[in-house]
């Protein structure tokens, strides 16, 4: 027998997240983390009341100091005065789920300020994946009031640079010693970021990584003219003494004035919105391709693939087929 | 007015490249990775003549020394006889598409070598992304008589743990300093490894990686009884001098007995099978999605979202529709 949990009251909930309530945000993203039958609701409920965050997307490999500079930032930010979020978001382990508790160590300095939200977030059965819940929880971020929602991912795999690159603003994060300029290109994270930084400048080879940086950048295609044109800046840091705080803060407000200028913004805004109802959908066909592995058709074709019986393409076009008939 | 090419004699492509013959190859993999009106052609010759390589997927973060190992690799393979290809696969990068100099410069030793196949791909334009087109690949390699087939990606995202994960044989790659044990948990590519790396074990620190993973390995819960089990080995190499090269080929080989004497080789086999399947389906419905773009109609659905008239399920709904009313 499934396990039955009484309905939130929904409508109550996001009045009382609006109202800047820690546990209803919690409660709300743990709806949409879910995936259950209240995430319609929810988002339906949610999407008058968003549109004032700057969401700005934090990306870099494994070790390159992410979490602590998101720290960084956060205490930079509410210096300000600023209403600020943090979403770390794993689209990289599927299998484990939930957060690793070093990070909700990091984020402890925090715990207390009722001007912080942090929450990590996993996907497990989301429909669409990260793509389609993450726009989802930084809207619940955004109806709460916050000005800034950050969002950070582990990795630079494919996966969070496509959430990252649907950020208002996306600071790309490198160390030295931690893979070279050319490395980062390889990776595909120069052309999505508006700004750069070096973390943990205080060590050897920052300066070769900065001029790396630089030279990479200087390679990359102009716009056209009249195109709305920012060039990324590279700021030096180093979190673990909030050091560059200050100028990081800084270049992530112009990026935003910029952004509203150049009606980038809006664009971008739009892009968001056109990947998540993308995702969505491709997530409900993806949970009947499911159901119908789950009846045994997809093993099936996927036999006669492997006794070289039918390719690849014709069996896809019979589970086409079988997806759309259920 | 489109450019137009003469379409190939696929039937002949794929006898030339069952006879070994590079240039067809090649070509094959070209048209794949194209995804040109040829390519269900391609698939339907190759699928008879695929099923004998072992696949060896590499991955591991930026920096840590994959194209070096792969190289490496390559040669003590060729020590055996065995013949062997490379496929460098780039997820990262949607934008740049082909790969970097470097990797090609790297690979020069083996140039002139007939028992070698190098290729690196990129997934411009194709239905279901690297999912679908890395298997298909796998298929032209597998059909030119290659014993191993190692693919190798860049980064450790969710995709390329995808991609890697969908071979016979994964092997994790860390290097000392490029972050520890909790990091690459938090990758989550432990789950996915059947044989670790640790590369530059020369450094300082290769001790303290080696114990850090250790420890991780001894947390993964243990199987069901009955359940064929492989506990992965940790293997040191310094791969710019060649060295641990002959521990890492043994337990390839090691890994491929194992595969097959527990029935565990078939399974993932079909597993690949039923990924590719599904990566095609799902991409040609993403194709359909992009054709209602065009038209208008997820913009207009997206600046609904964004007035917050709709919310993004119905509006998913309302897609999803006229997907399938096209």
């Amino acid at each position: 027998m499934p396990r039955t949990r009484a309905a939130d009251d929904v409508a109550e909930l996001v009045a009382a997240a609006r109202d800047g309530q820690h546990r209803a945000v919690a409660r709300l993203i743990s709806l949409i983390e879910d995936a259950g039958p209240q995430v319609r609701e929810v988002a339906a409920a949610l999407v008058p009341h968003a549109g004032n965050a700057q969401v700005v997307g934090l990306t870099g490999s494994p070790g390159v100091g992410k979490s602590t500079t998101t720290s960084a930032l956060v205490s930079a930010m509410r210096a300000l005065s600023k209403r600020v979020a943090v979403l770390a978001v794993d689209p990289s382990s599927p299998f484990s789920g939930g957060a690793l508790l070093g990070d909700r160590v990091r984020m402890q300095t925090h715990a207390t300020d009722s001007g912080v939200f942090i929450r990590s977030m996993a996907t497990r059965g989301h429909l669409g994946g990260l793509s389609a819940a993450a726009p989802q929880a930084v809207r619940v971020l955004d109806a709460a009031g916050c000005d800034v929602v950050f969002v950070e991912t582990v990795g630079v795999g494919q996966s969070e640079i496509e959430v990252v690159s649907l950020a208002d603003t996306t600071v790309v994060m490198l160390a030295p010693g931690m893979g070279d300029g050319v490395q980062a290109a390889k990776a595909g994270i120069l052309e999505v970021a508006d700004i750069l930084v070096v973390n943990k400048a205080d060590r050897d080879g920052a300066e070769t990584t900065t001029r790396d940086l630089r030279n990479m950048l200087s390679l990359t295609p102009h716009p056209e003219a009249g195109e709305p044109f920012w060039s990324p800046p590279i700021v030096k840091t180093v979190a673990v003494r909030g050091e560059g705080m200050d100028k990081l803060t800084a270049a992530i407000g112009e990026h935003r004035g910029w952004l509203e200028a150049a009606g980038e913004g809006d664009r971008r805004r739009l892009r968001r919105a056109e990947a998540e109802i993308e995702a969505i959908t491709l997530g409900e066909i993806r949970a009947r391709i499911g159901d119908v592995r789950g009846a045994g058709t997809l093993p099936e074709l996927a036999k006669r693939v492997l006794a070289g019986e039918l390719d690849p393409f014709a069996a896809a076009d019979e589970l086409a087929e079988s997806v759309s008939s259920t």
